[in-house]
């Protein structure tokens, strides 16, 4: 029996609440060997005093050495085996804008690039054209027809974008036409499977007539596409848990993510207090709450230690509003960590804090990487903590007799 | 995804250099409960400033309480899943004397034995001939020619020998014809599958001929067939990880299993400065450099407490000729522990150190069993390590978006 399939089978419900607050890219790194890390330079009075009365562990996102995107990241904290369910690259970026992904939905990231007059490829992102021209662009090529299917074109950023094909028998594995480098023609989209072809067709029916529409568009005269998929078939998070589930994200790509397994996506308004207001005013229309915090993660990518410090506290100083909500199980973690020392995501494991009544408490009086080590959770695989925050909920019968 | 084919899909190359230091049997015990082991014991200056500025754990070679032989041990420290390829002890034994065994051999482990004349086996060892006389008869049984193969007959010690076959269409699933005690006929060779058969019948033939051979060089006038295997189907080391590996080992065995995934195997010398020479003078030539250290091993297994504690020191001294050479990633570690009270290999877990710049470190200020328990690695199966060496020389991309 696999974890999905056994979690699933001892999931049952009770009138508890559990908390997730996603602190992303929690883990950090000391700058010099035997220094402190950004959680441990923080003062976290309210995360000390729960992890004085709860108990801590460190979380490996997928495998030892392994760096998680945050899809990986994400789908490990919400119980799903992260090297079971992969997710295509088209498909986060559509998450990424808050694109409401269907199950037949084939979902494409686009480049906008530059043509010359032999058809070859002179710039693989169209002279980085301003965000307001990619978007005007973007809704010249949403009013291309196809026949059988129906197509959605929408806007990332400067030359990126996003291309939705939404039909029946539309399989997701299809060659990028991207050939990562100038000099050379465009590819045409090649399916790598039977249950691919008539994506295939489609797509190259719908660059036909793009490379017509945006023929006078010069830098942005033509896009490429990558990372063409689906998204993954993946069992609800009610499925697996039973849980009524609410995502309180800011950012897109969160809420995107808490949607690819059915959670009820709220409106977050824009601040951390925004986030805890709705906390607060839907407390008792769900079961389960996932918080999703992103600034620890930017400091993080931008090298800013003292800012990622500072970014720790005001979601310490945040704590009292979600605590005063009596949770049945809070759980204070990140996806990965993202130490400002290395300005991107890492494979190091990830600070947990879980508090609630049936804790067996460790010795630790603070919440740092280095308690963490020490910590009564141990270091496990990401995947678990769903099951440990059911447990301590009360949500999960016995195995076996 | 099996964790081969992730660490193949994530694996980029740079400029970083890694060293995997293998002191075999490194891991020891106290000789009385709370007392110290060897590598507690020995005065490491060298490898405690390591542990201060890396980081800790322990490694378990297979899984919990399985005592490995040196070859899973190595695979596990390769980053090969030791329970998913497996090495016969033929193919082994044939490492071990530096035969380079091809993908088209058959390996067999034969021990000299005494018949009598009713053709019972009297003594399974022929009196522990000398190696000498051995060799002797090897020679002899080498001349054997079989249609359609390739015969190789090498001594190895004492009554021990290693027959290979080489030729297309053998397989290795051959039963043992040792009977594992005396007063019965040795076996017939039988095929346990059909893509075995040919291999049965080509050991039958040579085996008639062998009696013919030997038949007056009593006690040695017959031998046996164990472990007949062909080498695992197994992919490459440069395939899994992109890196031109070094190995520098003095021993056969260990040479065997590097060669095994096809690690480029150097002249070694006989000594560590030696290896240590041989490591500087390729430095530049290679990306990964595997460094086998016998002694901590052969000393355990004499239950020499004292010598394996000077060994460790030995070793110890060394290390600064290697991170003069500014490793990127520097390891540390045993294939398994040999603890000088038992004697023996065993199953409890390995220190391993780890010094590289992206290390969170630990409280640890000194290389031994007890700081690497509480070391920030935890316990992990050897298995990952080479994962975790791969991410700290930044040569894994990040695993999904």
């Amino acid at each position: 029996m696999d974890l999905h399939d056994l979690v699933k089978k001892l999931a049952i419900k009770n009138e508890s609440k559990i908390v997730l607050c996603v602190a992303d890219g929690l883990g950090g790194l000391p700058l010099a060997p035997g220094g402190k890390t950004e959680l441990e330079s923080a003062k976290t009075p309210n995360l000390d005093t729960l992890a004085k009365n709860g108990v801590l562990g460190l979380s490996t996102p997928v495998l030892p050495g392994i760096t998680p995107g945050s899809g990986p990241g994400h789908l490990g904290l919400f119980g799903y085996d992260p090297l079971q369910f992969q997710i295509g690259r088209g498909v986060l970026e559509a998450l990424g804008i808050d694109f409401d992904l269907g199950p037949n939905d084939v979902a494409i990231r686009g480049n906008f690039c530059t043509l010359n007059e032999a058809g070859i490829i002179t710039d693989r992102r169209a002279g980085r054209i301003a965000s307001e021209i990619g978007a005007k662009l973007c809704a010249k090529l949403d009013q291309i027809k196809i026949p059988g299917v129906e197509v959605f074109v929408r806007p990332v950023k400067e030359y990126r974008l996003v291309v939705v094909f939404r039909g029946e028998g539309l399989g997701g594995n299809v060659e990028d036409t991207d050939p990562q480098k100038t000099g050379v023609a465009p590819l045409d989209p090649v399916a790598r499977d039977a249950a691919s072809q008539k994506t295939a067709e489609i797509a190259k029916a719908f660059l036909a007539q793009a490379r017509e529409v945006l023929k006078n568009d010069a830098p942005a005269n033509f896009f490429t596409m990558r990372g063409i998929d689906k998204r993954p078939s993946i069992p609800t998070f009610e499925e697996l848990y039973g849980l009524r589930a609410a995502a309180i994200a800011v950012y897109p790509m969160y809420r995107g993510l808490a949607r690819l397994v059915s959670m009820n996506v709220l409106d977050a308004g824009q601040t951390l207090d925004d986030q805890c207001a709705r906390l607060e005013a839907v407390w008792n229309d769900y079961d389960f709450f996932f918080l999703h915090y992103k600034y620890t993660d930017s400091t993080g990518e931008d090298g800013n230690f003292p800012a990622k410090v500072e970014r720790i506290e005001q979601l310490d100083a945040a704590m009292p509003k979600i605590t005063k909500l009596g949770p049945t199980v809070l759980i204070v973690t990140g996806d990965h960590s993202t130490p400002s020392k290395m300005k991107s995501h890492s494979w190091h494991p990830v600070p947990v804090l879980l508090a609630a009544d049936t804790c067996r408490t460790d010795a630790a009086t603070e919440f740092s990487e280095s308690t963490c080590l020490q910590g009564g959770l141990g270091q496990f695989e990401a995947k678990y903590l769903m099951s440990l925050a059911m447990a301590h909920a009360g949500r999960f019968e016995k195995y076996g007799a």
